[in-house]
């Protein structure tokens, strides 16, 4: 492993994914790609978090139907969410009776879980990994925000956090598409404070780990399909290819970003675009990841980021690091290695 | 892996560590212990976040100074704490500019961390770890409670959080003290709504840990010259004993529990004993870690509790689960395999 960058000596599958979202979701260009869209933005519950909780359990539910007759639970969860100490996977997961990892990512969990999650799996220990992750608009609303009752103005670079959620099945066995590579992220401050700009403070760690994981592979952007970013929006995904240049990387029209692929920024009311773990989260395992399994995709890089803030740093003035993990999924498993990293 | 329950087909050593703790940590019982003591309980800083954040980095700064000379910086942090959104590991730990994992396990942390970094080195994808948490009373008081200049009464079972922190460097190298098994642990709810008893919520999931470990691999407790609670206190100690006598588990004089190892308790006003992530992580890198190193003590099991718990989640009316990882850690390194799990 080289500054967080590495190849697995075998690759790893991503056996079985499933997504699931609120009504916005539903309604916007990739409503389709849902397993499940409920109307209901309570879930059925009394409080927003417990509402994101009944979300991550019903994608939890949703990926586990999918596995074939009579196979094993997984052996261990990872999952972490946004609410003030990942109440959303301790509560919501809490039904599973599995081992659990608690995480936490902000915006970057689905891909720490599965870059994490492809890691452990090398070890010969365990043979599968649940990883899972949310994120609910009201709950975060209120938790880094105001209330939605107060009715706050919002700024034209905030982004709206999706009501959503992502889980994967991860298997030691190969399957495709597989995980083949990734890299852990390194803390990046570029002094950013205006916590409703959120794109402009993660768009710094995206730039940084694609740079040093292309550079550690030897790779170039044309190497790649597509290269997905997590929810920079329209603010952080601009400022995300002009960074990218400067490092001599022209991404041209490789660059997809899940916050501005979950919703029709004309016609629904999400600002800079959507934002928050469940954005790509549901992203990843409603579109990428089914476009690798029907080979519609061959190789993608997605780079999940997070803002590493909360309401009382942004309260105290502090400014807003962003982190950023990168995961290589390929359609298909190289019997030739490709290089250790 | 069996319920959770792990050997480690090679152990990884506990290669170097560091506790630094506050003022009333350095009054108590072990306040020799620690590599630093901070009599300002502001570390200098303007915030109690911004202290927890500086505490944390003087622990990284703290071990990483014993490494010898020439020695690689490790390859990946593991951190979290109980700031919102693990603030203080975010802060804290940027300035050392290293692959970054977050953590979110409440006061289970360090043994989460520990665990995790020993499973993540059997993939001999990287070397070394640092395994990193924190916690900071006032810090903890503001966000799980009240800020402490409203004067709250405070309830015979409730805890004091530590001011502390503790760090650990792992590695792929054996060395002694050796981390050689583990068990993940599971979300437990056992109903306790009481906030101000954590004891009382995190001793059932300490006991089934416990007893699934135990049974994976067929050992007893007489194989042990210690069991380590987190952080139960007096109120939860107890219930802890109580429910393992009911398994069949009679611990004896072998059980210890970091919270009422750190303080005093008829002399410092801590309640029902010491809690927070830097209770368990100050006292293994402090007292435990040592001890082992000195060959004093030979094989332990070390069972961090985690309170799963946030401020809303209380202000709902929710419970407060519990989850416990263990570790088991020895002297030695046995060159017969022990078995699997």
């Amino acid at each position: 492993m080289t500054n967080g960058a590495f190849v697995l000596p075998r690759p790893v599958g991503v056996f079985r994914f499933s997504a699931v979202g609120g009504a916005l979701e539903g309604e916007g260009p990739l409503g389709n790609c849902f397993d499940e869209i409920e109307p209901d933005d309570r879930f059925g519950q009394d409080t927003w978090e417990q509402a994101e909780g009944e979300l991550q359990h019903r994608v939890a539910q949703s990926v586990l139907r999918k596995l074939p007759p009579h196979a094993s639970s997984p052996t261990l969860i990872l999952a972490g969410d946004l609410e003030n100490q990942c109440t959303a996977s301790n509560f919501g997961l809490l039904p599973l009776q599995l081992p659990f990892f608690g995480l936490y990512g902000a915006c970057s969990t689905m891909i720490e879980g599965l870059t994490l999650g492809g890691l452990l799996l090398q070890s010969g220990i365990l043979p599968s990994v649940l990883a899972v992750t949310s994120s609910h608009f009201c709950a975060a609303e209120r938790e880094y925000r105001m209330p939605l009752c107060y009715g706050s103005a919002r700024a034209p670079t905030s982004q709206h956090t999706a009501t959503a959620a992502g889980a994967m099945i991860l298997t030691a066995e190969p399957h495709t598409p597989a995980l083949v590579g990734g890299c852990i992220g390194t803390v990046t401050d570029f002094g950013v404070k205006d916590s409703t700009n959120m794109g402009a403070a993660m768009a710094p760690a995206a730039c940084r780990t694609l740079v040093t994981y292309l550079q550690a592979r030897g790779k170039s952007p044309d190497d790649y399909d597509r290269i997905v970013t997590g929810d920079l929006g329209a603010v952080g995904s601009a400022l995300f290819l002009e960074l990218c240049r400067r490092e001599g990387l022209f991404l041209d029209d490789r660059h997809r970003d899940c916050g501005l692929l979950l919703y029709d920024r004309d016609k629904q009311p999400v600002y800079a675009g959507g934002s928050g773990c469940g954005c790509m989260a549901s992203v990843l395992c409603g579109h990428f990841l089914p476009e690798l399994q029907a080979h519609r995709l061959h190789r993608i890089l997605v780079i999940g980021t997070g803002a590493l803030l909360s309401a009382i740093s942004s309260q105290q003035g502090r400014t807003v690091p962003g982190i950023a993990h990168l995961a290589e999924l390929s359609d298909h498993i190289d019997q030739t290695k490709e290089g250790q990293v």
